[in-house]
């Protein structure tokens, strides 16, 4: 037996995150002492963050804080089991009624995280021989769950990102009798750009295939009281299913989908992530129901928001960085580089400026990049400081 | 086109739910209107709670209530990213660091949900052409995970359930050089047993295997201090990776994972379930610092779950139950007929006793069961209903 390789060989000769953090560029878990929104505090040192997905502001909202904290009081810490089982109570029931409505579905139908959600449609829907088929640049719980239904016998098959003349070649690819699923961010998570539905959903119409659309970048954001890409192109009827998550916009954790009663039915009693996965705590549940009466009663924090986001890119596009296509909350800034992006995040952190860096594996070498995300609440003086620092530092390192 | 089948076509064609609902004996995703801990409300109506996995009864405890809203009050709703990114607080950081001393490692590692933790690491772990070596009766979240791990090119090989001489057999059948994790429940969730571990972990060693031990329905049951089955076998240095949720013992949501420094470390920076979801809200990290520390000072609540248990365990013995071996907090009930489950069920729900049903396809025909599941904070006439209506309707359906 001497000759069996050690499963762990591979964690002890992994030394990257420690080289990193000796050359002090450490980008990651950095943990936060205080939360207020727009500013963080790390070590006692005050920031602008210009990295979070709290898109509206709303985890420090006094009326979320104290949903959440009347639902503890009510229902104590956890539901200490599955939604199937033990874990549902009324608050669950009541959030999927008022999503449902909300994104103008059938059903609607919650899960514990959003990285859970994925997995509980996409294994459970494409089985053995049938087809997913899936933009190259979706998130990464997307691709997880597609290998997990692959690991489980169903195909999967991908395509150029937002690229519909690819889609429809690999469309061609299929066996026709087999069921397929196009799956695709509405907004994608590393740039901002959002998906060319228009044409996706001819495509799918053509080869009888259905859609699930992820949205976890996109409520708030974009679409009519910000019910997010299908609501932005006047298409929620042609998109089968609907899916986003509650740690973005909704300020919360936990995840949903929405779609026909028959689907979310099915779902729901097939679903591993959902039966065998203790359900969204109260507080949580809560928090979203509350965000979600804010985001439909004052659409102006959505007008903040892209008002803001705009602001930061057209600076940062007449400076002469280089950004990734985006008109919504996200502004991603190529630095093609690994060493310049540490360095980059490392000036910018100790500058006050908190954003994220994105380097490899995480992403092709040369697509190097610090994304940024804006609030409603961020204030001129944020922005402004934002930009300051990254034209600043920009100079200092030679990217602009 | 026409001959494509409609991916939806299952969904459409599946009717089942409906049917047993159709019937009246429906037992799944019944809303909680009230829970007091061991007593609940469905409909306004009181129900002894015999199906919970909140074995100490701590999530409405005042003490860990109080420490949740004392969470959100500081940070807010939620985190609004994921560890890596910008999800990470002070509480993230002291819990991992608590978990790792309590459970004898040293290093933690917090996941969002139970469910999502071990796909950080099985799939991380064990990569193309290495071996998953898994127990046939292992929990759903470690199916999912290694059959993800499946999709990524990992081989899955099973053994018997708890059957030591069938997993040589199947370490005996895997090629000598490739590295191999052996992953095996701690307390098995359907049944309560404990594996066996002594023999697993010799075998390990003859084998060169690692062991991953998920510990969710054994944490604060067996072991010194309820750290669980490595602890209860006095193995805790030969187990390489223990795993476990919060929505048991802890009353919360999320999961953990400890081990060595250079197994937590690779699992930090390349495990998609950790860097790619939003970390667990402060609200549910908090209350797992509370009743870490109850479980620690509080010894006397574990022996109350076991006395507890045990009262009801030996009744229905004495009845003449058909019981699945288990000297942990689960005690279930074999039916092994489907109808007389749910018609069970059904019954015990109407006299006032929740219990959960396990039926097909959850279970193999013949192995429908009615699971219960008990808490420190049952009293002595909780238990006494529970075993009366058992009883009553054992007879009166000929179980008895």
């Amino acid at each position: 037996m001497d000759k069996t390789k050690d499963l762990f060989k591979k964690c002890i000769e992994y030394t990257i995150a420690d080289e990193v953090k000796a050359q002090g560029v450490y980008p990651f878990f950095h943990p936060i002492d205080e939360n207020e929104g727009p500013v963080v505090s790390f070590g006692g040192r005050k920031l602008v963050m210009a990295g979070s997905n709290n898109y509206l502001g709303l985890t420090a909202d006094p009326r979320v804080k104290a949903a959440s904290i009347n639902a503890i009081n009510k229902y104590g810490t956890s539901c200490s089991g599955s939604r199937y089982m033990t874990g549902t109570v009324n608050l669950h029931v009541e959030l999927e009624e008022k999503l449902a409505d909300f994104f103008e579905k059938e059903r609607c139908l919650l899960f514990s995280t959003g990285y859970q959600t994925g997995q509980g449609i996409i294994p459970t829907l494409v089985q053995r021989g049938e087809y997913i088929v899936s933009d190259r640049d979706n998130h990464a719980s997307l691709v997880a769950a597609s290998i997990m239904a692959q690991g489980a016998g169903a195909n999967l098959v991908r395509y150029n990102h937002n690229n519909m003349e690819d889609l429809e070649r690999v469309l061609q690819t299929i066996p026709e009798t087999a069921g397929r699923l196009i799956v695709s961010d509405g907004v994608f998570s590393v740039s901002g750009e959002i998906v060319d539905l228009p044409n996706l959903v001819k495509l799918a119409k053509k080869y009888n295939a259905r859609i699930l659309i992820d949205d976890a970048h996109a409520v708030g954001v974009i679409g009519k009281n910000g019910k997010g890409t299908p609501s932005e192109f006047n298409l929620v009827n042609e998109v089968d299913l609907i899916m986003g998550t509650f740690s973005k916009t909704f300020g919360s954790l936990g995840g949903y989908v929405v779609g026909d009663r028959s689907v979310i039915n099915y779902i729901k009693h097939n679903a591993s992530s959902l039966i065998f996965s203790a359900s969204p705590t109260p507080a949580s549940v809560a928090a979203v129901l509350a965000t979600l009466e804010i985001i439909q009663t004052e659409p102006e924090l959505m007008e903040r928001l892209i008002t803001n986001t705009d602001y930061v890119r057209q600076a940062l596009i007449k400076a002469g960085f280089t950004l990734m296509p985006s008109r919504t909350a996200i502004v991603t800034v190529l630095i093609s580089d690994q060493i310049k992006t540490l360095l980059f995040w490392k000036k910018l952190f100790d500058a006050g400026v908190y954003v994220n860096a994105f380097i490899r594996p995480g992403v092709m070498p040369g697509h190097e990049a610090l994304r940024t995300s804006f609030m409603a609440t961020h204030q001129q003086a944020h922005l402004d400081k934002v930009i300051t620092e990254f034209c600043t530092i920009g100079k200092e390192l030679g990217v602009i």
